[in-house]
């Protein structure tokens, strides 16, 4: 026999009654029914029900071991009677007369409890996160994410996309956030950068011929921690792929984003196609290029209807409006709760009326409209009775941001947010520049290596701030899980794009050379996207923080509590790496 | 018909003649017959021939373009004339006739040949990289590396084993070789470390009872380049097993090698199983730890015939013999060779002697050796007439070394080096002490955290020199590929180890903390092993170098000549991160 264990704690059935058996785990829970005690022994693998009875060695040995013992047993399988089988665990069936303990790895009091969630805080979890990871849902969590990498792995060769690792020590990255830094010992003063992302990696692999990429890429940022992204490092499904417009990037990822989200919603189902819609649209419909299509209302602008209006609170602003069916009838409560929580979002307050027979208006602005506005409302909103339906105004930005949130929040109370669906889309056609409000310059909207639409000649025959790229996210719920583009791949079609947003080509070259130096030996065209694995896990886990889906996290301050990390280290140390230690200021 | 290509450059055979295609790729090479241009166009999947007629656009468009411009062509299908068809492309049967040209992305004059090995030096090629890429060789390196990497997580996951992401900003760790370390922002004076491998973390994820992990693990050392190890980053199949022994290590990475190595190996044959030899008789045997069984020939331990010996080159001296058969008529001029290569590895000399009729022996040490002495080495090394013998006498590992070497140059030299066979072994029975020759003191051999072979027991009652570990190396073809061990999960057991080397409890409390933490709170057996992923593509693609198949390496001085790191960061990014450079010292 095996010298820890014949069966794991989760496989015993009833078809297993009187095989001599040995088992290993950790001690889970132990009740003492006049004197028979009754262990649950765990592992990795399930739970299993131990009995030693009253006299013998192993009641013994049992009964004084803390809970978390690593114990090895020899025993036979024997049936539990019809009245204690628990049918809801795999090995509920049998139980383990025990006729042999072995102490394999003693525990001291453990620091909190495993066997149930007793409410303790996160730092604590973190110190022991050794522990921490022995509870289910915890033990649930990493090996979700397990599962859902490795099939993304999977489904991606699959897909025909082949798997290469970028390099972590590289050099520090010429846009985006805060870089960690490598400090150089055999070259002083000089250091090595973690890559935020494979961004020029991928796209230098694509210029090398490989076609089709991909890679679970750790990432690093030196940011502050949010709910969704870890301090520090988290991961991407970077793809990158050449030869392709837009909707041959859609394509692959649709088709892993459907199969994986079904595979592993536990019962969520996703729709699809996920539905395409432009950055313009979408916020004008939810305030949002982040929208949350499960939220089943939509914001019309109705701006021209108040247009030279009499009513000063819209007349000449930006109007955005939502109509809510079978909910004029709502108590005047409800009306002051949805008011409320526009209110945190930034409003002043929230506008509405409720749409009543043959389509006559009540409520608190009922009063300033006309019946000429009412007429152009009830047409804009197709309103029938029974409508509520309510207003912001204001800048365009700070109304779509208000009503996109009253969007989702009204449909949450009238039960017209459908739960339990993983609804994705696509957000498209973003503007390429966009002006400085304060200073009237043209900037790039979003990412300046974006292929513009219409490439070089738009460039140089439209309006900078009509032109709209080959720039898109992926959003599920309501949570970007990643933006992507089909790059700018042609240096002459970069320069004229940067010269629009005012930078010679003199710069671009001292800033961007690496990437243009490598455009001019035949770039193919190409493009991609990176969709965040720590938040694909979140959804699917149905985590509110990103923490509970990571093994060994840092916490919220950056820390790793368990090794110590960030620690000081020694003077020969930063002697050797040409570094000292800058001296904090006098307060 | 889509925007870049209907097919791939490597697809098209003879039964797709006739039909109306759309291709992409790099224009790889051109010849020109006669005013009609033969093209090569060349993608990730293959190469295929294009054919511009004189007078055509095609032929116009063609004729100027720089090798590796990038081209979308459209065109149709011919078969080629039973004369050119070319058997060694698998779309040698068939030319595009081209009637479209247009240019996706220009090429300036590349700085080295693509198309053919120019001997260009390996700075430029690393300059140039997303060019070098593209040559055959290195796209081949670089897929056969993706390919083994996908089977190796696939076979893994058949095995029962779980991957998991262990974290890359981490602690700095209390063995093994220089960290990198990355300054903190949020913490004053305090940096993390990248891991130089996720030992710790592996072992944690057992205690966690994860119970069988893996992970292609990038680990990071400041150490400085070799052959087989890239300078910086490296990645390594981590594997770690709850409730093992040796056997149930060996087992699943046994049948993960003879897959991976038959499935890989191009027509290389694997010898399963791999034999079992313990440290001190593979010194013996091969004078090495890290044997290189191709070679068929073995040492033996002839000291004990020279014992007391009046031959006082050999007399009270470890003297180690190999015995090659069918050798005795080779030239004067092979046992010089033989001769020359032993100094090289630092020998004074080679003694030999050949074996005649009746086993009679001749040769420069011949008159020196008794009748008892040849009697007893015709016994210990089973001589026949033709065998010749070689002898080295001195120190037991300098003699190891040296006749070590000869053995596999004797092999080679005589035909009895079997290439085209892997030939794995594992090491096992490494000693866990050592004596320190100097000092007299007693230090662990190889890994402190290993498990002594019996325990505790072991560890109270026998001499230390005595005691083995639970210690293996896997070894290819002389390539060690990793060390493992079962690890030492008992406190208790720890602190004796430590104590027989000489560290007080305190001391093994402050250093290793941590860890023996962890142990306190019901950690299981286990153990496991961390086979290099580069050396194992190295051995499968049999280069010799391993930058030859990695996609972006450093070079050997720790730079990436592409990005341009490591690289000068400025006066604001220092104080952020509390730093400042030290002043080189003046000389």
């Amino acid at each position: 026999m095996h010298r820890y264990r014949s069966h794991n704690c989760g496989e015993l059935r009833a078809a297993d009654v009187d095989t001599d058996v040995r088992l290993s785990g950790w001690l889970h829970n132990r009740r003492d029914l006049g004197g028979i005690l009754f262990i649950d022994l765990r592992d990795h693998y399930g739970l299993v029900q131990l009995v030693a009875r009253p006299g013998t060695p192993a009641n013994e040995a049992l009964g004084s071991l803390t809970k978390e013992t690593v114990v090895r047993i020899d025993g036979k399988v024997s049936a539990r009677g019809a009245d204690n089988v628990n049918p809801d665990l795999p090995t509920g069936e049998i139980e383990i007369e025990v006729s042999d303990v072995e102490v394999l790895g003693a525990a001291d009091q453990i620091p909190f409890t495993i066997n149930a969630d007793d409410g303790v805080n996160e730092e604590r979890r973190l110190e022991y996160r050794f522990l921490d990871l022995r509870r289910e849902r915890m033990h649930r969590n990493i090996m979700l994410r397990t599962a859902v990498i490795s099939a993304i792995r999977h489904k991606m060769v699959a897909l025909g996309f082949n798997e290469m690792a970028t390099p972590i020590l590289s050099a520090t990255s010429p846009e985006g956030a805060r870089d960690f830094l490598v400090p150089s010992r055999l070259h002083a003063g000089k250091f090595y950068a973690l890559p935020q992302a494979p961004q020029q990696f991928k796209q230098l692999l694509m210029i090398a011929g490989f076609d089709r990429y991909f890679q679970i890429a750790p990432c690093f940022r030196d940011e502050d921690a949010r709910a969704d992204r870890s301090p520090g490092e988290f991961y991407q499904l970077d793809i990158e792929m050449s030869f392709v417009e837009q909707e041959d990037v859609f394509r692959p990822v649709e088709k892993l984003m459907t199969e994986l989200f079904t595979e592993f919603g536990n019962g969520r189902t996703v729709t699809s196609p996920f539905p395409r819609i432009p950055f313009r649209e979408a916020m004008l419909k939810y305030g949002s290029d982040k929208p949350d299509l499960r939220a089943e209302l939509e914001l019309v602008d109705v701006s021209d209807v108040f247009a030279g209006s009499g009513f000063k609170a819209f007349a000449d602003k930006h109007v955005r409006a939502l109509a809510v069916p079978d909910t004029a009838d709502q108590s005047r409560k409800f009306f002051d709760q949805l008011g409320d929580f526009a209110v945190q979002q930034g409003a002043k307050g929230l506008a509405w009326v409720r749409v009543g027979e043959e389509n006559a208006l009540t409520g608190p602005i009922a009063k300033f409209l006309t019946e000429d506005d009412v007429k152009a409302l009830v047409a804009a909103l197709d309103l029938k009775p029974g409508h509520a339906v309510f207003f912001g105004a204001g800048e365009f930005d700070e109304v779509s941001k208000i009503m996109g949130a009253v969007r989702v929040e009204a449909a949450k109370r009238v039960g017209r947010f459908v739960e339990d669906e993983f609804r994705f889309c696509w957000i498209v056609d973003f503007p390429m520049f966009e002006k400085d409000e304060d200073t009237g310059k043209i900037e790039f909207s979003h990412n300046p290596f974006s292929m513009p639409q219409g490439g070089l000649e738009a460039l140089e025959t439209k309006d900078p701030l009509d032109i709209l790229a080959w720039q898109y996210d992926i959003v599920c719920n309501g949570t970007e899980l990643s933006s992507g583009a089909i790059r700018n791949h042609e240096p002459e079609v970069m320069y004229k794009a940067f010269a629009i947003a005012g930078y010679d080509k003199e710069t671009v070259e001292a800033e961007f050379g690496g990437m243009l130096r490598a455009f001019k030996f035949g770039a193919p065209p190409h493009g991609g996207i990176a969709p965040g694995v720590d938040r694909i896990v979140m959804l699917l886990a149905d985590e509110p923080n990103i923490r509970e889906t990571i093994a060994f996290p840092l916490n919220g301050n950056a820390q790793d509590l368990l090794m110590g990390a960030p620690s000081e280290v020694d003077e020969a140390r930063l002697k050797e790496l040409h570094l000292s230690l800058r001296k904090p200021q006098a307060k």
